[in-house]
C-alpha cells in the first residue's frame, strides 16, 4: 500500500465564473468542494489508479473537517491524520473560459509537538500497517513550522526501515531531500534550477542526482518530462546511511537519461500534473517495476490527461490510454 | 430585543493580496472569516451599537456550523437558526489597494418544509422570546426556494402581531414587501428605480410608500440618503389586513422626503454600509424614537463609518460621532 504524506494540506474550491474582472462582484455559477493539497491530489490519482492509499499530514478546524469528510466519500482512501490546533488552509480557484485565477491561503503554523506527532504517526504506520506501506510520497508546499530539515528526517524514516519515497516539493526542502537519499524527487523545471543554481533542467537534475536521490522526474511543461536515473555502481553514501529501498529498479548504466513527451502538447489545467506524475511513479515503485522510461512514458500520458481536467486530483484514464501510445521518448546525453 | 432574519447566510471570508490579476495565483497574506449575509451583518453592526440582538434564518452543513461558532463568539448575539440539508453557501473578497473584489457562491435551495420551519421558528421566537421581540428585520438575497411571496408572508407574520419590520431586499420582494405593508423599507437607489420602474429614487421611494410601505429610506452612494415618510393620514388598506405597528412614528405631514448627506463622501468598502442603515433604523423602531430626519443623520454617519473598514458588518463609533455632527439634510418636495 502507499501512504500519501500532506505537510500542507488544503479545502480546495473551485468557482466557475463568467469573467474574472478585478474589483468587480461575481456571481459563482458552479461551486465544487475538494480535499486538497498535492499529497491529497496524489491520493486521489492512485484511488483512480486502483492503487489503495493512506493520507496522512496536520489537520484542523471546520476546513479540517470538511476535507476529512469529502475525502471519507471516496473508496480506496483511508486516513490517518494527525490533529493539530491550527485550521487547515482554503484554496480558491475561479475558472473562467479565459483560464484559472488561483488564491492560496497560508497553511496553519504547526508546532514542533505537532510536527513530533506526525512523524511518530508515519513511523507507527511503517511499522504496523497491514497491509504494509511500501511507498511513500510526500507532496507540496510546507506550512510555517515544518522546514526542509523536517522533509530529511522523514525521507530518512522512510529509508532507515527499507521502503522507497517519492518528494515532489521545492526551495530548500528539495536539497535536503535529495542529500537524504530520497528516492524520487519530481520538481519542475523551474523548481529544480531554483534549487540547484544549474543552467539547465538536466543539469539541474544531474545535480539532485549527485547530491544523493536516486533518480529525478522533471517536468518540463508543454515540453514533456526529462527523467534522470542514479546508477546503483555510481551511488556515494548517503547522509541518512541507508542507500534506500527499490534497489530492485536498475538503472543499467551509471548514469543515464530520458525525454518524453506528446507530439502536440494539451491545453487545459496543469495544477494537477505533477501530482499525476507522483502518483504513476509511486504506482510503479509498489509494483516493483524497474523499467524507468516506460513508468516516463505512462506519467506523461496519464499527466496530460489530468490536464484536461478542470479540477486537480482528477485523471481521464480512457484518454491516458490513447496518449501513451503516441508519447515520444529518446535517450538524452548525459552532462 | 430585535430579531435579524437572514434567508441566505453565508460564511464571509476576506482575502488580502497584493494585486488582483486575472489567470494568475495569489498568495493570500492575511484571511478573515466572518459570519456573513446582510442580516447577520445587520446583528453584528446591533451588537457593536449595544443593542441585543436574535439571528434567524436557514444554515446547514460544514459552513454553517463554521458561521455558529464566528457569531458565537461575539457577545450580545443570539442564534435561533433553522437546520437544513443544504450547506451554508461562502463568499470571498479579495482586497488589493484597488478595491475589492467579489465572488459570490450561490445559496442552498431551501425546500418547502424547511421554510414552513423557519416561518413557525419566527412565529415562536415573537410570540414567547424573552425579552419580547419588537423589531424584526429581513435583509438581503433569496436563496432558491424562497420566494417574493415567502418574503410577504413574514412580513405580514410580524404586523398580525403589531411589530415592526425593516426590510431590505430588491426585485419583486422587495415590491411584494411593500404591498404586504412592511414598516421601513432600504433599497438603494438602482434596486427601488429596478422594482418600480420609475424615473428617479424620489419617484421610486414613492411607488414604495403608495405601494403600502410605511417608510423608505434609499441610498444614493456617494449623494447620501433620500427618507421618505408615509403620512398616518394617507395610508390606504393593506394587503395584510393590518396598518402595522410602529405608529408612534407619525409622519407629520401627509408625504414628506428628505435628503441627508456628508460635506464629503468618504472612500471605502461600501459593502456594509446598507446594513448599517438597517441596525440604525431597526434600533430607533425598538427605542420608540419617531423623528425620521434625525434617524437619517444617524444612519448616513453610521453608515459612512462603516464605509471605513474593510469588513462588512463592522462600524467605527467614533467617527461616526464625528461624522454626525457634520451631517447635511434637506427636506425635499415630494411628487
Amino acid at each position: 500500500m502507499i501512504l500519501a504524506v500532506t505537510p500542507n494540506p488544503a479545502l480546495d474550491l473551485t468557482y466557475l465564473v463568467d469573467a474574472v474582472r478585478p474589483h468587480g462582484e461575481h456571481r459563482v455559477r458552479e461551486v465544487r468542494a475538494a480535499a486538497g493539497g498535492k499529497g491529497v491530489n496524489v491520493a486521489r490519482v492512485l484511488a483512480q489508479l486502483g492503487t489503495a492509499v493512506t493520507c496522512a499530514g496536520p489537520v484542523g478546524g471546520a476546513t479540517g473537517d470538511e476535507l476529512r469528510e469529502l475525502l471519507g466519500a471516496i473508496s480506496g482512501i483511508s486516513q490517518s491524520w494527525t490533529s493539530i490546533a491550527g485550521v487547515t488552509r482554503r484554496t480558491v480557484t475561479v475558472v473562467d473560459p479565459g483560464g484559472a485565477t488561483g488564491f492560496n491561503e497560508p497553511g496553519p503554523a504547526i508546532t514542533s509537538a505537532e510536527f513530533q506527532a506526525l512523524h511518530q504517526g508515519v513511523a507507527t504506520l511503517l511499522d504496523e500497517a497491514e497491509p504494509r506501506l511500501e511507498v511513500v510520497t510526500l507532496s507540496g508546499s510546507l506550512p510555517p513550522g515544518i522546514g526542509a530539515a523536517d522533509v530529511a528526517e522523514l525521507v530518512r524514516l522512510v529509508l532507515e526501515r527499507d521502503r522507497t519515497v517519492v518528494v515532489d516539493t521545492s526551495g530548500p526542502a528539495l536539497l535536503a531531500a535529495a542529500r537524504a537519499g530520497a528516492t524520487v524527487l519530481t520538481p519542475n523545471a523551474a523548481e529544480a534550477i531554483e534549487a540547484t543554481g544549474a543552467a539547465t533542467p538536466l543539469e539541474a537534475a544531474t545535480a539532485l542526482v549527485r547530491a544523493g536521490a536516486r533518480i529525478v522526474v522533471c517536468s518540463l511543461g508543454a515540453d514533456g518530462m526529462l527523467a534522470l536515473e542514479h546508477s546503483p555502481d555510481d551511488r556515494s553514501p548517503r547522509p541518512g546511511g541507508s542507500t534506500g529501498a527499490g534497489d530492485s529498479w536498475p538503472g543499467a548504466t551509471p548514469l543515464r537519461a530520458w525525454r518524453a513527451h506528446l507530439p502536440e502538447p494539451l491545453s487545459g489545467n496543469p495544477t494537477g500534473a505533477g501530482d499525476s506524475l507522483v502518483a504513476v511513479l509511486a504506482q510503479r515503485l509498489l509494483a516493483g517495476c524497474a523499467d524507468l522510461p516506460s513508468a516516463l512514458v505512462r506519467a506523461v500520458a496519464v499527466s496530460a490527461s489530468a490536464v484536461t481536467r478542470p479540477v486537480a486530483g482528477e485523471v481521464d484514464l480512457e484518454l491516458a490510454a490513447q496518449l501513451e501510445t503516441t508519447v515520444q521518448i529518446e535517450e538524452m546525453r548525459c552532462p
